[in-house]
């Protein structure tokens, strides 16, 4: 696909670098930007450099976050003792939706991936362990249920079993909503093996 | 969906305008430039801004161009009289890779769409008569195979009626390699009504 002009082709060059994004589609954006208004384009690459320039990380949970420290680490009322494990800001924000969290967070910045090439000291690990010291009753490993997250939930949980905390891990079975003939095997043995008392509420 | 952070929000917005772009793509690719090298976001954003700066439009095809004049309409080996008009870029870029089409374009930047509310007078279409007065022996309208590619080939067949030129569409009809069970009825029968002698080639 040779593109007509050298402005074009470095633009679809950039957007076609973005997760899930091929050419075609990094010229459908590009040109889209070319035939909206002026502003659309400039707004879109204004916001980029100056989210670039002055997004901040919390400096105790690592949250994306616009001052020091932020929102939830701010908030009087959560509870400070209990702190959960999750891989990125989009975890924080679903688990935020479910309305049943009160803790915090701490944000790794990733998952352990020896494919990838991400080892323990490229995550936000040692922030953890230093906030693990400080009086902190329980730890939830809200990792994702893929090799990744099960190594990186591994690690964790050997690196801080000899604070004595109490560690646990989000709950695996069957979605709710779910048909069991449609669940697979795997999910349904674990939900099997790790079957609950069954409660009237 | 609330967003820790003004800048991210901000960001998020600007890339949900993107054609085919929600609010969870868009926050996965802003995540991705934050995440990635500064340069990564900075190029982008630069490309953005120098391409709707300094991009051009050919003066004769309005086709996307780095000069006042695009490479096609410049090239004396093409014949400038026989003119292949389209609906934009990307279709003047699908018919150069089939390598088949010596002559020129012209880009109309758009199809007459009542419902979008593009008409006649938002297109290149006075810039295409005046072409059209020029001398030229052909006009091969290669439009969508739409509601809005058949509407506008058809005004144009009009316009264009008046001066003697040879007016030609793209053929119709069973895709090479498609099996005849799967092609739909419409094509299938315009391709019976438009059959073509036997050659052996």
């Amino acid at each position: 696909m040779e593109l007509p002009s050298k402005l074009l082709e470095s633009a679809v060059n950039e957007f076609a670098r973005l997760p899930g994004v091929g050419r075609k589609t990094a010229l459908r954006y590009v040109l889209h930007l070319l035939r909206s208004e002026h502003a659309t384009a400039t707004n879109l690459a204004q916001s980029v450099l100056s989210m670039r320039e002055h997004i901040k990380f919390c400096s105790a949970c690592y949250n994306i976050s616009d001052a020091e420290i932020c929102g939830i680490c701010a908030n009087t009322v959560r509870n400070k003792k209990m702190i959960c494990v999750v891989q990125d800001v989009r975890d924080v924000m679903a688990i935020e939706n479910t309305g049943l969290y009160k803790g915090v967070y701490h944000v790794l910045g990733g998952l352990i991936s020896p494919i990838e090439g991400i080892g323990p000291s490229d995550l936000f690990i040692d922030a953890l362990m230093k906030r693990a010291t400080d009086g902190i009753d329980e730890i939830i490993l809200a990792l994702s249920a893929t090799t990744e997250g099960d190594t990186t939930s591994f690690y964790l949980a050997r690196k801080l079993q000899p604070l004595k905390i109490e560690i646990s891990t989000l709950a695996r079975g069957v979605p709710v909503g779910d048909e069991l003939e449609y669940t697979d095997e795997i999910t349904l043995g674990r939900s099997l093996q790790n079957r609950v008392p069954y409660h009237k509420d």
